[in-house]
């Protein structure tokens, strides 16, 4: 477990601001204090995690964990489990959704096979990490072993290490999975204590009897597993999936560099639960990108303490919430560069 | 009123992709259907708007209308009036946030005197269309005669004709106006129905007894000068402003052209009403970028039945958060003529 527990003690409590210079520099700028809103304080804690008062966020990167899981088997989605594979074949085509968007922000994508049940291509974009091929179904026992779900969440530390540390700014964390948002909601029920049926969403889009029967599988994962609630490995091991240990992962290796993290939809979020569960200070490096039509996730974010920088409606994951979440916070350290102080521009301070 | 009557009379209304073709592109899109949300609903409407399967918003412009007010003597601002024609300078000099936000989604920034107390300098970025150097006092009697309220609204027209009509592919429009969420709450008020203090906000930050005064002045205005809910132009010359008349002639010229606009805060919104009240058709045009913290804004953006794309907590308006949302629109458009099929990825659709 060298490792995590290595990547764990490396990461630093963040201080907001500790000296008020960056709070200084937001007020002196020409518009009324506070009057960029959430944006300013996108600013502010993006210059307290990179210790600088005017930072870039130039460089930019998402990564797009993939994994399959034995609970597919159930019915739980609306799409073959193949569709995994083949999804990961369009990501690095740069076909799909998170390609547009990520090139839309300026943004690389880097996706990592956490445990894909296909043998995939030797590809520039792809970092071969996998686990296994697919989880076991969780509706029948653990997902995986205990050393299984520490190796998932190794592989997202190291293709952290390997792709991002040095080299991005900032980092984007998005999923793909078939059946992935089933080991989510079960992931959510431990985490919140909400009832599965609280938690449990219609994920790529299932319905009627089908979502009844996705509602019994998070039910059944929970009664047969018993995860524990205090033990964040435990509960990935149980019911969560590789590349959810692979986000939480590059959550924490993420931290440990001081770099922020932008946490996707509900399964990033879960993820990232899982890191915070091991290191309650990664919270301070993670982004909530946006809150998800997913029932579960709005919950979630406030198991976290983490506010989304918008809500549009978006069920898609791949990072997409992330990618354009990147775009906003480049925007809000562009105001604390980029703006002219009332100073420089010759303009009067608000009436005493 | 020629250029006013003819604008109303060309805008055409939109209808929302009439054949379904734009819905069946966004379907046959690796994704599962609907799951980006708002994205694939600002896409279709942007589609409908420029009756092509596959937009780009490439030109982006952004109108920042400015102006100043007879009302700002009344002390209803945190800031002395003589900031208008400082931020102005500011904007021409590229150091205000909105430069900073314009740029960071390839914006360009047009600033347009619609009414600004002082003599402004020649520039390329400056349309000079003043009506008068400011408006009189509303607390005390009309802003401006009928006369002058078209000349408002024509001088938006004309901006638009002049900048943006077969130059740009989508439009934002701001404001620049100290003293001007007063007009904006007297306007709200009249529109809505609601009491003055439901509709009057902070503005730049007016706390105590001055936030009194102000809820005061706008009940004021409306006592004094009664105008009629049902004539826009009414409502526009005894509370209004200059520049409010402006945004509401580039929302009429927008529509009219087949551009969407893009609505920013609580001041444009009011501009944005008027526009509506003078060619309801107009509203299938507009985009509401975000809600403010001004309390009227939201019930404002109701009345317009307009949903904002974003609440980051933004009120500092000049076009700041018309230029994130077109940042949004943009990735939107992007998914419509970038994302594979499908059958181009090879991806298997939905089981049946």
């Amino acid at each position: 477990m060298a490792t995590l527990e290595k990547t764990i003690a490396n990461i630093e409590p963040l201080r907001l601001d500790p000296d008020g210079s960056i709070q200084r520099r937001l007020d002196s700028l020409t518009k009324p204090p506070g009057s960029l809103g959430e944006l300013e304080a996108i600013a502010k804690r993006i210059a307290s995690i990179k210790k600088i008062l005017r930072p870039k966020l130039e460089r930019k990167l998402i990564f797009t964990m993939a994994a399959d899981h034995g609970v597919a088997g159930e019915g739980v989605s609306a799409y073959p489990r193949e569709v995994t594979a083949q999804m990961v074949a369009n990501f690095l085509a740069g076909g799909a959704a998170i390609n547009v968007l990520a090139r839309h922000v300026g943004a690389d994508v880097v996706v990592v096979d956490c445990g894909v049940a296909a043998e995939l291509p030797d590809h520039p974009s792809l970092v071969k990490a996998k686990v296994a091929p697919g989880t076991a179904n969780i509706a029948a026992g653990p997902a995986m072993t205990r050393a299984q779900a520490v190796r998932s969440i190794e592989a997202g530390i190291r293709a952290f290490d390997g792709c991002a540390r040095g080299q991005a700014d900032v980092v984007g964390v998005g999923d793909m999975g078939i059946g992935n948002t089933t080991p989510s909601a079960a992931i959510a029920s431990v985490l919140t204590g909400l009832a599965p049926e609280k938690v449990t969403g219609r994920g790529t889009g299932v319905e009627g009897a089908a979502y009844e029967k996705k509602i019994d599988v998070v039910r059944r994962a929970l009664r047969v597993n018993r995860p524990s609630p205090d033990d964040p490995v435990d509960i990935l091991a149980k019911v969560g999936g590789f590349e959810i240990g692979g986000i939480a992962g590059v959550c924490l290796a993420g931290a440990a560099a001081g770099v922020p993290v932008v946490v996707d939809g509900f399964i990033s979020t879960a993820g990232a639960a899982i890191a915070a569960g091991l290191a309650p200070e990664a919270k301070g490096y993670l982004f909530a990108s946006h809150v998800s039509v997913e029932i579960g996730h709005a919950a979630l974010l406030g198991r976290l303490g983490l506010a989304p920088i918008f809500r549009l409606g978006m069920r898609l994951g791949e990072g997409t919430g992330a990618a354009l979440a990147i775009g906003v916070m480049d925007a809000a350290v562009k105001i604390l560069d980029q703006m002219a102080t009332f100073g420089e521009a010759g303009v009067s301070e608000k009436d005493p």
